[in-house]
């Protein structure tokens, strides 16, 4: 059955009727984030602290993810997760989502249930839920997610409070997904750690909140890259970042993958997007829990480099290149 | 110049820009809305009552919108309207918009800075600002836009409220837009009140938090047109709603457009949306303020009829069909 045949208010049933057999969200006081639930013009989510985070992230099918190389669900995990990270890179908890969908009136009714599993799956690994959404037809299938969160108190942590002397630290992976993306690209399909890290990431939710808490003086998810992401890091904070090459562990299938496939691992590491790790700032001498990684330091100047000199291999990514 | 030359860090400077000469929105208390503008991974904003009201819209190019009828500034504010009509039928107050924007790589900057004009003076209409967005490239261009309001204490008015008895009324005007549709499918530019209306929907926001404070059971905003969007409030209630005809006015302009178009001004009323007038449901007795015309009333049964007979003109919309 396609879209066309399901109607859009019977599309709007089926998604509906999936999302309600979710978990719904609770607070950190332990009490339910989603007061008013999808089927209304609006949805209401409870906000404690008297502040929302909001943040909206889109996926556009051929750009973003490909049908043939990631099932429905997949594609919905990687919607929420993208934006999820940036709540989290605030230093907040999620709470909801809402989705925007649009999409060719000849797709697959049960592919667009498939997406709102995804979507709700991830959401609900965070104690977050999908509460609302749109669709509409279009000849390009486009997944447009808005992500909220709770700050719990604590103040916002930006992209501009690094200062000469803090540490770099990340937390999550880097490379995994983009090495999967050379690999599927290339016609392979393994190994798993990248093909799978490519289809599902893997994100480090709670060490967002956990970073404001230890006094994070900036922070960021990396969806452009490495360099790119630490680059706005610098820009917004007017520093330099120096970053340790030697910091970053290479698994032995990711080395593997590269040799076979005559790539640098360290160009996925630096530049890749997709895997959604934590990069943030602290001070000195802060005492960092053990899924928190030192890579780098934080100097005098501007711009980013590695081990003291400007790299030299791919730069990031820019949506219309 | 095109967002590829642009590039998408140049553009989002551009935007970023353009939004921040807007007015900053201001909460009820008189405090301001926006805690953390554009230029993070999300942005904060204040939720004085401790719950956030959230829906989302999405405009498709060629579907809900053409850019030879309308130019960039309009469709921003219709993108901006479509969603800040949501948060007013829940009885609240819009303070914040994100937007997602897709678009094709030849499309001109100037005219992204255009919907991002269009966007920021319809949300600084009613106090709220544009906050964030994401930007990719896409065949199709996609305008997915997230709206949060602020209840100030009040429960949300949803669709499931109302009660034989009650009486329906509407805020705002209906058929404008519809009627404007026809005259340009028709390659007609006039007469000036359609097809304005329907390039810059005149949306009554404020009357949505009003009808919250008199007691409104039930509240929609008309989209898919005022039967399909009444049948929404009536199945919801699970309750039968009774239209008169006689109770919308069909200006002159709309009149004389229907005669030289061979199509009836009531169709347009009746299942036009766009126009995003409120309908609401109060109890009998209730004291309308004279911004909202009582159009009919609640009864015991189910579905929506006009003057007591199902409606024999053309249905509501389906975004499929």
């Amino acid at each position: 059955m396609t879209v066309t045949q399901a109607g859009e208010f019977g599309l709007i049933a089926r998604i509906t009727d999936r999302l309600a057999t979710g978990t719904p969200g609770l607070g950190g006081d332990g009490q339910p984030s989603v007061l008013l639930g999808p089927g209304d013009d609006a949805a209401v989510v409870a906000a404690p602290d008297g502040r929302v985070v909001v943040g909206t992230d889109v996926l556009v099918d051929g750009r973003h993810f490909r049908r043939d190389w990631s099932g429905p669900v997949d594609i919905g995990r990687r919607a929420a997760a993208a934006n999820l990270a940036d709540i989290a890179a605030m230093g907040a908890r999620p709470t909801a989502l809402v989705v925007a969908l649009s999409m060719p009136p000849e797709l697959e009714a049960a592919w667009v249930e498939g997406l709102a599993d995804g979507l709700a799956a991830e959401a609900a690994a965070v104690g977050a839920a999908v509460v609302g959404g749109d669709l509409s037809a279009s000849p390009t299938l486009t997944v447009a997610v808005t992500a909220l969160g709770d700050l719990a108190g604590a103040a916002p942590v930006t992209r501009s409070g690094a200062a000469p002397g803090d540490v770099v630290a990340m937390a999550g992976r880097l490379g995994h997904a983009a090495g999967g993306l050379t690999v599927l690209t290339r016609g392979f399909r393994s190994p798993k750690l990248l093909v799978e890290a490519y289809r599902r990431p893997v994100v480090p939710y709670a060490a967002g909140p956990a970073a404001a808490a230890l006094g994070a003086t900036a922070m960021i998810d990396v969806s452009d890259g490495l360099l790119a992401d630490t680059g706005h890091i610098a820009a917004a904070s007017a520093v330099a970042i120096d970053l340790h090459r030697d910091a970053f562990e290479v698994p032995a299938p990711m080395r593997n993958a590269g040799e076979a496939l005559g790539a640098d691992p360290y160009d996925w590491i630096l530049t890749g997007g997709d895997d959604h790790a934590l990069v943030a700032t602290f001070p000195d001498g802060t005492d960092l829990p053990d899924d928190w990684r030192r890579i780098g330091e934080v100097r005098e100047g501007t711009g980013v480099s590695v081990d003291g000199r400007p790299f030299a291999g791919a730069g990031g990514w820019d949506h219309f290149r």
